[in-house]
């Protein structure tokens, strides 16, 4: 399978950025794992802090990949482009998160993207993207 | 693992009821299945339609097993008491939902559980609950 | 015809229980004197304070009776569980009130379960239950 | 019995208009059935666009009539005069509609009307007034 | 002077409506009385149950009295069109109301009329006309 | 073509009302230079006060012209029962204003109306009347 | 008669407090041309820019004036204080605005002493007080 | 007197769960003493978390104990139907609570019972079951 | 003991101020018996209706008595600065009412005050004072 | 006539996106035809899904054309950033859309840059923007 | 410059009350190394718990001082009579807070002053205030 | 010190934006006369109309300057990310307004930022940015 991880906003401070929410390990590493363990996918990943350009990463891929496993970060609760692009593009996404949301600041709760994804998965740490691949998988 | 699945009100009519939401396979048989796929656990399942007897059950495994797996139904929206049960327990409590609930109705997209579950796992049909034995062992 | 008529939380006090809102008869002597006028029709009646138990009482007659006719009582305005029931049944219900609910306070004016009834009929006293067996067989 | 029947704006297109919820039988065509069900009753029958005339209607049949059955249409929402009305007349009001207005959109859940009507009956198609003609005989 | 009242729905029914809230005389002779009091002044006197033909009433007096003197009874809380018309003429409009509007429910406490007219009297039973007139006097 | 303007509610003061907000052009001058520029389709004009003659006049056109073009005034923003009409009769119906609603009071910011018409032209000054002419004939 | 006016906080400053809403005239002026023009009445006056001493003085003149004229400023949005008050004594208190407050910011539409006032009088610049006692006669 | 004291879901679980807000005695050894010091008085207990069977405890034991001391738990916030018992109970209920609950989360601060108890005692500990017995007594 | 109790606006009209509501015992004879009845503790009563003067007041007496039970009257609802106050202060305030305030108005229902008093009792008449006392002393 | 056309996110996707909804036809091929039936005016033409190159293009143009037609896709209901860019440029910017934003989810009825733009035109399809160079040119 | 600094309720604490907020410097302290910095300017200074006081002193300096540097406490949150206050002097007031009140509870978030302050300062210690005599000074 | 100035969308617009807002003076110009003020600190000065570019900006100087003053424009009131961003760096940042944004547009009253900033200075023209230096170096 050819899978899209995109990461949103911040994301890039991974492992430096509040450590005690979003634990210590830095994406990179956690990729390099990631992509041992599923070494029959094949793994893109995109990181940007830019919503447009995450728009544009996800209309380039469509059609590309399998599937995309999203965590649009602080664009999760304000952006309803991100959630006109999912509607427009026809793979999969499914929105993961680190930590829980729904048990975080008021604001945060709401996901903007969550009712046009396949699916949500959240709150399992670095985890949640592994079980967003055995998700895809299945 | 000793793994506790708890389903709450009318996930006992799943295969019947509303199939184009819920899927048509009834919730014995894929539970047959997955004892099959996850062996090595022990899988206890537990159903009621009674708010109180699912606190019942929440408390009477809390120190027996290793993880519940909590489909609260539609309690999910309402229940305080089930929120509370949740923080009083000490072993962690995955919710899932077989649809994507912040797709559809909108008080349907607010979970009173979220904010004290360990994670949350939606949108995935049955397979739903196989993610949160992934993430129950991880 | 089979009707099966479900009372919730409170209704077996009915006759002394707010006399000047609910009248002073109680529902036993009510339902002799319904089964009489009709004598045609077989009458079921199930009470119950319990939100879990109404749910189990519609599961079980559902298939096995023509309609329902549902005084839900306090739960009326907060149970998504009995919402679900509703529509994850097939058999027909009518969600009756002795009451005006609509003159009364802000929070008893939103009924969870309209949505998903057949029809409603309220702020008749008891004959709301005949108006319901009237509309049934209609 | 002298009833009063009236209807607000748009049903005087009944038959003709969104046939799938309010069906395609012409109100004069039922009318026509309804005496002849109800025929030692007096039925009278006016329909009038304008939320004031449905006023003088109502203000001018006040004591000259047992019950009045109404079914006001897109007003019922939005008209604190016509609920002014009912409070200031003496004959008893019963509120219809010819489809649940509760499963429907979320402006259209409200009656400004009942609080102060009799009762409510509403779902049953034009079966609701048939209801409404029990409702006042009882 | 020539002074200008409208009255609006149900306000014909003055003195048999709600006398413990509206009082037992009828406009009628409140009418005489106060045209006796203010003999100097030509007072017309207008009541309609449409709010368009208010609204028609007050566009053909403009220019032709020097005040308007309004109690536009249910439509005070609902009507734009009212308001728009009070912005669109040049004669100055006193909103009057025979009860304490603030003291009564909910909706009936916020008037859409109130920001476009000249001054609002209200509470002071029929007197609140002979007010109005001695405002538009000074 | 054959074309129905209405104009709802205050539409008849064009030209003497808040001219820094609506122009200074009555439009009955307007309606003749319109005629003129489309010379070919026949276009009638109607204007009332009154909310249910607006409704009775769009069920009298309907099947009779190719396109109804409405300012419906004030009853914009609160008018149900016009709403219904539109949904209810089968010629498309387009929504202009004069002025830019959405840039003025909060409360003139929505429509009731806009859901169920086919397209809205709004801030245009009279020149959104010749753009719904436009329209329809595309 | 023996009237209490009453004045809240600022109106001190009448005179040169946003002369283009509130007047040129200083309360001082006005207050003696009010006592010429209503010479057999005995009007007392009082102005605080404290909420408790605005309560203070209403206790004390309970029961020794025949009405009590009340602008309590900026703490007629705000005191549940002063609504208490005028609801435990038992002298009538009308509530008087020398401007519009309906016309003016959101949160100055709204008064919390209204509903326990026997009347409210507003817009009427400095006038509102003499239409006031107007009242109080009548 | 005859005292009957009715705990809530996962009341039971108290001494355990969340010690630092809820207190490490356990209910039973509190019940102990408090028996001790009120000798003379008949406290009977029961504890459920089932919303209905609290429902069935209340209307068993009214007209046969003095007073009930409800602490509702969870269900406090939600359950209209425990409200509607306290209504049609005759036996004074006083509503306790351990910590104080309008100090916590913003859901926990409004009580749907609070309105139809006869007084409200919370934020002492177990104390505020001492505090309820001495209010029944007085 | 030292104990201090503060009452607020218009508590000093107690026996006079709507007995239904508030009894007929004024507060001045009540502390009499109740310093009677708690004869071996040091009870000061302090009054004021203006909320600065309650500020001044529990700032003076911090450190210097062993708790205040205090009751706010109106500004329970509106005051922020008493709230600071009492998070200023290392003195436990306890919150009493005379009447149920949850049973009333929408606005009384909220107390500002609660979150950062130690605890509240409500409902129980003038015993409410002496319910305090009783948990000051646990 | 220099005209700016500006297409904010996902819309170069139509044609392929939701064809249900915004048409067959993709934009560069509508483009074409416009130029041709325009060909006396100068069509420019910019896309981006990136909010802040829209603000950057808008800035680039101001003072170089004659009108802005601007077609904001998702950023139409969450960008301030674009509604001050509006109000800080000097050329005039018509809002234009596809489909009837009213008629479709709730958050997408409220548009953030209409109160700014000149005027509004939508639900005409491509058409819209026919009509905003019509209106341009008038 | 001659500058009047204008504390509100309990900010007479600074220095005891929540040090962890509020740092552990008196006010007093603070002061007088304020005019030792600012030795050139005259600096006055003023504190009350009485909202009512607050007003008076800004009333009586308005015109005697170059500018107010105004910390009104929990009065910021609630007082129209300030916000009015301020709106009725001349005098350009400064608004600061010590603590950044925007990261703390909701209600403290918003501030009724701001509005119609010349420019707010918050969140620098007692700093703010030096910052506020700099922007005073330019 | 090194201090890094950050402008937000439509701010390179400043002197020529409406300037009765804005002022007159462009940025440009200010910053030489700032960098003249304070010739011993290195000010770094960076504007984008880009969300993710001022994210993108921050993410890089964190660490290498000693602060960052952030003017986010229109983003302060819509942007989690750069909220986020805020968060996740460990330099302090300053939040500055040029015009007093509490006094404008109802959305433009809430800053997304203010909660995890600094400290918030607001409304004094250009010469914020001064005392946001003033602040940095207390």
């Amino acid at each position: 399978m050819r899978i899209q991880i995109i990461n949103g906003p911040n994301l890039n401070l991974l492992g430096q950025r509040e450590p005690e929410i979003y634990g210590e390990l830095c994406f990179e590493d956690f990729l390099t794992a990631l992509r041992n363990e599923f070494a029959s996918d094949e793994i893109d990943f995109y990181q940007s802090n830019v919503e447009g350009e995450i728009i544009n990463r996800m209309q380039e891929v469509d059609g590309k990949c399998d599937g995309i496993i999203l965590n649009a970060g602080g664009y999760t609760h304000t952006s309803v482009a991100i959630h006109d692009c999912i509607r427009a593009i026809s793979v999969p996404v499914i929105e993961v998160h680190i930590s829980n949301i729904y048990g975080r600041e008021e604001y945060r709760r709401q996901s903007l993207l969550s009712p046009v994804c396949y699916g949500v998965i959240c709150g399992f740490g670095l985890n949640s993207y592994k079980l967003a691949i055995h998700a895809l998988r299945a």
